[in-house]
């Protein structure tokens, strides 16, 4: 047994140090504002959930292998959310009666899966979940997709950094039946193919789709109707197409925030027509950031009410990584705008008093906690990111005044107590 | 097997539906800004951590009776964070090379224990931690106490709806010790009887007194030591307040911040010297809204190095019992400022527009996802709690003209549409 305990974090888990956290709450807070100016609005649940919600929906690999399960001192089984949407089902259905749909929310929770951990895959992550409930209307998959470009604009992504990979599950159903020939039977494992069919090679696919008992001309049908586009489209029966929402988007005035992408599966199971994938256009990071989709029946596990939804979930680990691969990430907040010094110790009373006259103004403010000579402190200060100091010395206190300095121009004044504030204030604006 | 799964969150924990997460935002959202005004720095970490570091620290209750564990399918043994404590100590203890002590750190985790719920007690709640790692001087203490009183009266508190009531385990040993005449072996017995004293009726303390072996007389002089104030410094030699931090806080400008009350001990395990507790002092919501203290080794179930910590932990549960008995809670943000709305369903496109350019401004804006008669959006529209409406009409639209309406004072002004931001901003502002 080792004499100390490990201080590293738990595998797959992270911890936030204050630089790191001070990046992360910019970005967040960034796009939480964003999403606010739509009129979304913020909820929250637990991290224990009765593990039976996704026993029944998040499909057999969350389920089965990557929950983490515990069973409480009353017999409860519970797990750890893997994802927010059993929840956010739970909590719309048991307040359907009260809320006005179609309603607009989004949460920030934390998720766990016991996956690998690997790059962009960790087992604790933080999710941003965007959603409209109780709408079918195309102008719900308008607003989210005009609120993605907008949260990643806001983050300072331009537009030819990603691009919105669209599809519609049922556009490609008809595709596979209509054009390629897949039978119905063939339809689910079709489906797997396609959703892999970027991460694999063509040989392997085509092994793939030999087993599924497609010919080889069916498997070259699929690789064309795959990476066809819009051009896809003409190939498609009118009234598959009149009750797409995905081709409504298509030909409104909003189809440059979207790309048709028939390739676009997602793999969850709960999507039932719009499914779409944010993608990095980096070459050094081509790969989906988040995604999200359409659901007709969300909270059937909860209710008879049928309540449809359109919305996604954006994960920081990827969103991290995208930002850095495009020179994106904000630096961290300084500690503090300004430091208090005083110079002899006896001053650490008028120092506070200072301080306090400072940060009623509005100001980050701190003063040394142990006394150590001014040479010394100016360093500290400087470190710590303060862009002015107040020095505190025996003879400008006993006048009544302290010395504001600005760290950055030298610029050096001696003001009267009362005035400090107002000085300080002056010397950040430079 | 009932049709459809529960919709209630598990048994002490909370759905936070936007109504009540908008008023927890606000909270917490002023406490991050005056703690940030002190040049604390936040920090996070993960939820999942090895159990033995509670096991080892926090105290039988907890580690037996109300920690959350699993073991995952790597046979690791975890836990939910009962405390945020052992996290920022093994943090700390990992980076302890690379920081500047004294730091300052904060954080706003969830944690988790396995209580009966009850008023004020949850299973889940949301702790504000604030610590100074790596300082004894007194003007930790101070900085701590200073901060509390600006953090309650940032959510609107006035002095006189809480106390701060502070005392010194070793002050109280040595007045056990030296005045009522406990001997060594008596003292952690007595320490567990102070801590219940305000909890129990005389009578059952006198028999606990009993029990431990102390004297009527004995149990007469603990009760006029533990009721004495500041009085009790009088009795107390002087080595032993030398080297008190609270009493240097007690003779210093910032005495008025504490009141001085020996029976306050804490219970849990790793406090040193300094203890406190925040009192509500309104006659129906009577009790300890938190507290923390002095620990003189943080960290030392992970490394050598010893590091001191001064801090606090304030839960939200009885934070917010707090601000509503003072009627202080914040009232839920409004959805949106306006709502521009289309008077017919073609005009969506250009309802978009004007929305878009509102937004840019930095106004929270929406616009109906399902076209309804313009009677029936100005009633949402008044319930979403926005302020001002833009109506988009044909005519006025091909005039190049919107309409803006305040729902509150009813002026309004038909204007053009690159005006609307600004007319909006306007009426926003009366």
């Amino acid at each position: 047994m080792p004499e100390f305990l490990p201080t590293a974090p738990y595998r797959g888990t992270r911890d936030f140090l204050p630089a790191e956290m001070s990046v992360r709450t910019q970005v967040f807070g960034k796009l939480y504002e964003v999403i606010e100016r739509y009129g979304f609005q913020r909820y929250d649940g637990p991290i224990l959930e009765p593990a039976e919600i996704y026993e029944a929906k998040s499909g057999e690999e969350i389920a089965n292998q990557q929950l983490y399960t515990l069973t409480d001192r009353g017999g409860r089984r519970l797990a750890l959310r893997p994802e927010m949407t059993p929840s956010v089902a739970r909590m719309i259905a048991g307040n359907a009666g009260a809320l006005q749909f179609p309603v607009r929310w989004y949460s920030h929770p934390n998720c766990h899966r016991y996956e690998r951990p690997q790059r962009g895959r960790v087992r604790e992550h933080w999710q941003i979940n965007v959603d409209i409930f109780g709408s079918t209307s195309p102008n719900t998959e308008i607003e989210i997709f005009e609120l993605i470009h907008d949260m990643l604009s806001g983050l300072g992504a331009s537009e030819d950094m990603f691009v919105v990979r669209a599809n519609d599950r049922n556009l490609l159903s008809s595709a596979l039946t209509d054009v390629v020939g897949v039978t119905e039977q063939q339809l689910p494992e079709v489906f797997a193919l396609v959703d892999r069919w970027e991460k694999y090679e063509r040989d392997k696919l085509a092994a793939s789709a030999e087993e599924i008992g497609l010919s080889g001309k069916q498997f070259d049908k699929l690789g064309e109707v795959l990476t066809a586009g819009t051009a896809l489209l003409d190939e498609l029966p009118e009234h598959v197409k009149e009750s797409s929402n995905l081709v409504k988007v298509l030909g409104s005035s909003a189809a440059d925030l979207v790309r048709f992408e028939p390739m676009i599966v997602r793999g969850l199971a709960y999507y039932t027509s719009t499914v779409f994938e944010v993608f990095d256009t980096s070459p050094e990071n081509n790969r989906a950031l988040f995604g999200g989709g359409a659901y007709s029946d969300l909270a059937s596990m909860f209710t008879s009410q049928q309540i449809p939804g359109f919305g996604f979930g954006m994960g920081d680990v990827t969103l991290m990584d995208f930002l850095g691969t495009h020179d994106l990430l904000p630096k961290p907040k300084a500690e503090v705008d300004v430091v208090v010094i005083p110079v002899t110790e006896d001053l650490g009373d008028a120092a506070r008093t200072v301080a306090t006259a400072l940060r009623r103004s509005g100001v980050r403010t701190s003063v040394p906690l142990e006394f150590r000579k001014l040479g010394k402190e100016l360093t500290r200060a400087d470190k710590a990111g303060a862009r002015v100091v107040v020095i505190v010395g025996r003879e400008d206190w006993d006048a009544g005044s302290v010395t504001v300095r600005s760290l950055a121009t030298r610029d050096q004044r001696v003001v009267t107590v009362d005035s400090a504030p107002s000085t300080v204030a002056e010397l950040l604006a430079d």
